[in-house]
């Protein structure tokens, strides 16, 4: 979708090893007195073997987007986005988790994690009106994001028709539905996961095109869980049931 | 623990709505723009109903602790810490969160919202080297902790010595555990659900005093997962072997 990609800024210990060891880091940027440290001193030799320009700094934290970027920040050759359909094939049966338009971009990593934890190996996400996938989201992801790889989407609504097209089942949380997600058997199929914005869920547009509606259960009155927490829940019930986790 | 509470200083429009409802709120403040909004409207209707005093501003950000307070915060008659032995009593079998020295508040908060979802209605957590529950937290539970207690104490190890006495069980999640908690059948029984700190995990001192180290299962290669999806995949699993959730 985008010749840009994404991941050029990562930040945070297990953020930026994960992205030494994709072989990614063109510069690295790390606290002096962090090299007191063994694990930072390991991370640094990694990147310098692995090509990575070292700079020391008294402080990363007026280089950083993110708040605690923990010593270290670094530059990226970026990942470059999936093309949905090729998307469908990383997996059998296929699994995608379908994020429309999520907000804050620290759900967007935990949701990594648990995608990765799960085998559930690419998400989908609109390029417009969403979190970008950038520092923040990898230093939530710590790591995650260098294995999971993300399609990027002009619009939810089209990209659940062409999954359709694909032979891909479209199973949309909502906490108004009456199924459960639970024993969901259609999670045994080739299947996207689709989570709806923190506080306003699943759009109109979105929810017209789903094969089934399903929800987390819950206690009696509770509105809503955390986004990434939803999404977390329903993967690890696909990967129960598909035998993906043990 | 403490004679001076928590919950005090609650922003952003889900939490303060709950503040609200339970009549905490002596003050409030909001951005005039939002009260073009009807749930803005109602929301200060409610709060004024209930003795709050109105403050109308241009900005709310100036006076938030979060980055986001979504143009109203409030200050609150706080809420009283539960005692541990009381805490036991909540729920029938028990059931508790122990939370391990947990650093981001709004883990804690994600955390409340899938308590308050799966039925435990307390967490511990000590008073000190742990992320306050503040505004930070109130914001992220988005009305959780209104309805979820929380104990407050001095150390853990002490707390789950107590626990024991009290007749709970004590369940802790650790990566390493050959045990998975899916299916673990001592979740029927009065339990303590022991969750460790982001990236560190469960202390040694804790886990010696743990009956049962489980793991959540994950695809190999994966370390951890976020806090709060972890929690809370060990709490929908005791929900769910229980029928608290449907």
């Amino acid at each position: 979708m985008s010749g840009d990609g994404y991941g050029a800024d990562v930040e945070g210990f297990h953020a930026v090893s994960e992205a030494v060891a994709a072989g990614r880091v063109r510069r690295l940027t790390v606290e002096s007195a962090r090299l007191r440290h063994d694990d930072y001193q390991r991370l640094v030799a990694a990147a310098e073997a692995g090509g990575a320009v070292i700079t020391r700094v008294e402080d990363t934290r007026p280089l950083a987007a993110t708040g605690a970027p923990q010593g270290v920040v670094a530059t990226c050759r970026p990942l470059a986005y999936l093309d949905l359909e090729d998307a469908v094939g990383l997996a059998d049966p296929a699994v995608l988790l379908v994020l429309d338009h999520l907000q804050d971009p620290r759900n967007i990593g935990a949701l990594a994690r648990s995608a990765r934890a799960t085998g559930v190996p690419v998400m989908a996400t609109p390029g417009r009106r969403a979190a970008p996938i950038g520092a923040t989201a990898f230093k939530a992801a710590a790591g995650a994001l260098e294995h999971v790889a993300v399609a990027q989407v002009g619009s939810v609504a089209d990209a659940l028709v062409r999954l359709r097209s694909a032979g891909v089942w479209l199973v949309g949380l909502d906490g108004a539905a009456e199924r459960s997600i639970l024993g969901l058997d259609l999670l045994t199929e080739p299947v996207a996961i689709v989570l709806g914005a923190e506080g306003e869920g699943i759009s109109r547009l979105v929810a017209d095109r789903l094969d089934v509606a399903a929800r987390i259960p819950m206690q009696p009155g509770v509105e809503s869980l955390n986004a990434s927490v939803a999404g977390a829940i329903a993967m690890f019930e696909m990967a129960r049931i598909r035998g993906w986790i043990s």
